[in-house]
């Protein structure tokens, strides 16, 4: 059942990735975090980076620590060091957009999207850090561990929700920017959003079946 | 801890609440399903009772299911009614945005909002269902039950934070509609969306703490 699960977010990641990358590359001008004639371009880097490469990245994360078929010392590796891919993609990613709204002059951090999204980031940093040195580094007793693990699984889904929510309110904002209504394009945006949701519903299915 | 925590989501909701209050009555005019003079009085009433009459109410009647200081048939009769209070005050809310519509001439279901709103409105009312079905009439056998149990909790769960999106990316298609960058009223709405992101955190946590 749990395995039936990861697949199916597997299959949700790579829809909301192949419709994002249609939306980016096809309507949106393409992704290029050092374009000089393109400033959208520059844009164009946040989204994907934030979904492909730190939502998704983060979610196989989390599945894998369960999933791996490796044995369990190395199921902890992938899963601390996906969540560290995670994060140096997502960095980069919002690089690209502070970048962005330097280049056009646009103010920063005045939306609930990039107050949500920033907050997010940054206590994902924070649990990652956390989860570091209770879990991976050989200090901590036994004990600590087992009264750290249920905030760290209740984290880690909080900070799923809450990176799903960025994600959401982000395709939001760019949506009602562009003035999109009916259409094609407007269409293409709202089924990513979905695939995404989707993909944080089976991650946390999946979840929800191991413990 | 568990109630302390239910006490912090009580908090969090209250400020969330009066947060909306503030937004809506002293800066966009007031909430009046019947306004004729004022059309933006009609959309008002969507969220103030999407999030009042909706997430607040289905949020208590989450945790009233195991706070509630009464025997356990009264607890479950609380969980029950709340969430059939919930659903009547949310189908109230979402009448006044297509009524918006209708008076403004502005064509319907376009935006990811509308489309995550719906659909979490939709399931929310099968979750409804299913549970009176399961746990309230009292046809099914105690296996039943056990079986339905985790789904339940993991699709109230999840709908928590589903509507919990819809509420944020429907903050943020209106902030930016209205165009507002920097300034008052932007702080305020982005205050509002972070308690109701609070408030969904917290109920989440008294529901982890007590399962
Ligand atoms: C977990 C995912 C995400 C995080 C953590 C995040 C974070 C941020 C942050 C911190 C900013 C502020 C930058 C500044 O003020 O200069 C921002 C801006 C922006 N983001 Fe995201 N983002 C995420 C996903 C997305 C997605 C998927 C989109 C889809 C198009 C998006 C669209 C935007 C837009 C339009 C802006 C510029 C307007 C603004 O500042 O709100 N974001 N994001
Ligand atoms: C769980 C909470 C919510 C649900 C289920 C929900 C549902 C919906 C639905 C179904 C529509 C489409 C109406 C139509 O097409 O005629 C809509 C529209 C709208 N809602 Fe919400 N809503 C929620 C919360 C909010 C909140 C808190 C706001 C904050 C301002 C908001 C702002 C809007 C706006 C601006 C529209 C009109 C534009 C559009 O169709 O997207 N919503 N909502």
């Amino acid at each position: 059942m749990a395995s039936r699960v990861t697949m199916i977010a597997h299959l949700f990641g790579a829809m909301a990735t192949i419709l994002m990358l249609v939306w980016l590359l096809h309507y949106r001008g393409g992704i290029d975090l050092d374009s000089d004639s393109n400033s959208d371009r520059i844009f164009n880097v946040h989204p994907f980076l934030m979904f492909f490469g730190f939502i998704f990245i983060a979610g196989e994360a989390i599945m894998g620590y369960r999933t791996v078929a490796a044995e369990r010392k190395v199921q902890k590796l992938f899963h601390m060091v996906m969540h560290l891919i995670a994060i140096t993609l997502g960095i980069i990613g919002i690089y690209a957009v502070f970048k962005y709204h330097d280049e056009i002059g646009l103010s920063d951090m005045y939306s609930l999207h990039s107050w949500i999204g920033l907050g997010t980031f940054c206590l994902f940093g924070l649990q990652w850090l956390f989860g570091f040195f209770s879990f991976w580094l050989p200090k901590s007793s036994l004990a600590t561990r087992e009264t750290m693990k249920p905030w760290h699984i209740f984290g880690g889904r909080a900070l799923l929700y809450m990176a799903i929510c960025s994600a959401l309110t982000g395709l939001m904002e760019k949506a009602t920017i562009m003035g999109l209504k009916r259409g094609n394009e407007s269409r293409l945006i709202n089924f990513t959003g979905l695939f995404i949701l989707l993909f944080g519903l089976a991650v946390d299915l999946s979840l929800s079946l191991a413990y």
